[in-house]
């Protein structure tokens, strides 16, 4: 049996239209995020890299990186959510530490536009075979090295990830990892150009958003599952970071008067 | 999290030519098999059903199917073993009953014997991608229908591979599963044109046969993990129904003089 080498877990995936409200300034997730883009005048920031999101091509922003992304009238794209696990552990996305992108044949675009990946089981699979070669155009031929600061942070990232909530205290998994406060705070800044601090709520704060965007459960069962003292202090945080309650942004985002769903 | 519908896992794939010596008259396998004909003069044969291998087509042999191949004069084509794995338990090439052909781009084809599904990540990716395209143009859109008869032996049949052994008694498994000794006798006539017994036995010849040609396993280890007696009950099993030696059988398989592997 041949060695498995990869396992690809879709989130999910949906082709959609939107205009110059489609603007998120902060956006870190434990999954991969891919853009196939169609058309539109579309950005995507981190760091102090700016990528246009052009017509044709793909853009493909690992998981855990923080990122921006707007347009300035209008974008059209499918936008696909997925884990790739590596039986090694290795993160192939991640461990380049940037955003990617490479263009795509338009035949391909169109098919992935087409596809359903949650329809019937001929769908899903071509929708995954269709996206695992989209996925392969990424991976350099050789094994992917690592980025310098990134690998040594990585099982700290994971277990940061593992123990998201309200109460993760960075500073007691740090030490675990052999960083001291000050070698972590740099760490972090090199690599993310933010606090630990910073890092792990802005991961939160992500998580809850895609909680609200994708499930139906209720403030008071998320808050209890990210171990907030009640739905209140959630509410609390979200605001502090969104600016609007959880109520309002599920409102919003699930697409409200319109109809039409905004994501990332 | 999108529920997955289904799960690849591959066992080989492998490009080769062969000239007439390519002929195996009894193969019956746990694994589906894909044949991408690139060249020659094949056929696959089940039951009463012969099927051409033409060139540009792709045919595929569910897990389960008791088949014979053989060429004319020569063959070429990428060899390609997998599991589709199915949380709900459905086998999906299985349950139509029958072998199934497919004409391919020749782009795709071209792609498929030059990648090497051992080799790095992105060939792997880009193989397995492709790979599932191919696939999914054998689903039909509705959910597959399980073919009559083989619907109600699946458990029987999945249990006996599960058990597979010298010592494995059917009627005993069959018993557990509803069936008289002639409903059950019945029921394989009609589904595979054989008995029970001549079915288990065929697919512990062919699971061995495997192991011989895939495996460094002695005779002795594949002995044991089959329950036979000892390696000299293995050898007269095998040469009773392969008509050559286990020790015969591998130094040919595996292309002895000319180094030109065989397979099915």
């Amino acid at each position: 049996m041949t060695d498995r080498l990869f396992s690809l877990r879709l989130v999910q995936a949906v082709f959609y239209e939107n205009d110059r409200h489609w603007n998120f300034p902060f956006n870190l997730y434990p999954f991969h995020t891919l853009y196939l883009v169609e058309d539109g005048d579309g950005f995507v920031r981190t760091g102090n890299t700016l990528i246009e999101l052009k017509a044709g091509e793909a853009c493909l922003i690992p998981a855990f990186t923080l990122f921006s992304c707007w347009c300035d009238s209008h974008i059209k794209k499918t936008y696909v959510e997925f884990f790739l696990d590596s039986p090694s552990g290795l993160n192939v996305f991640f461990e380049q530490g940037k955003i990617l992108t490479q263009p795509i044949p338009p035949r391909q675009l169109a098919y992935m536009k087409a596809l359903k990946p949650g329809g019937s089981l001929k769908e899903s699979m071509r929708f995954e075979g269709e996206l695992l070669c989209i996925l392969s155009l990424f991976i350099s031929g050789d094994s992917p090295k690592p980025a310098p600061g990134l690998a040594r942070l990585r099982p700290l990232l994971t277990e940061i990830h593992a123990n998201l909530g309200c109460d993760l205290q960075v500073s007691g998994l740090a030490r675990k990892h052999g960083y001291s406060p000050s070698s972590l705070s740099h760490a972090f800044k090199r690599v993310f150009q933010c606090t630990p601090k910073q890092y792990a709520q802005q991961l939160l704060v992500n998580v809850i958003k895609h909680e609200f965007l994708h499930t139906d459960k209720t403030i008071a069962q998320i808050a209890a599952e990210y171990r907030f003292c009640d739905a209140y202090y959630l509410s609390n945080f979200f605001k502090r970071h969104m600016g609007v309650s959880p109520q309002v942004y599920r409102q919003t985002i699930r697409g409200g008067n319109n109809g039409t769903r905004m994501v990332p």
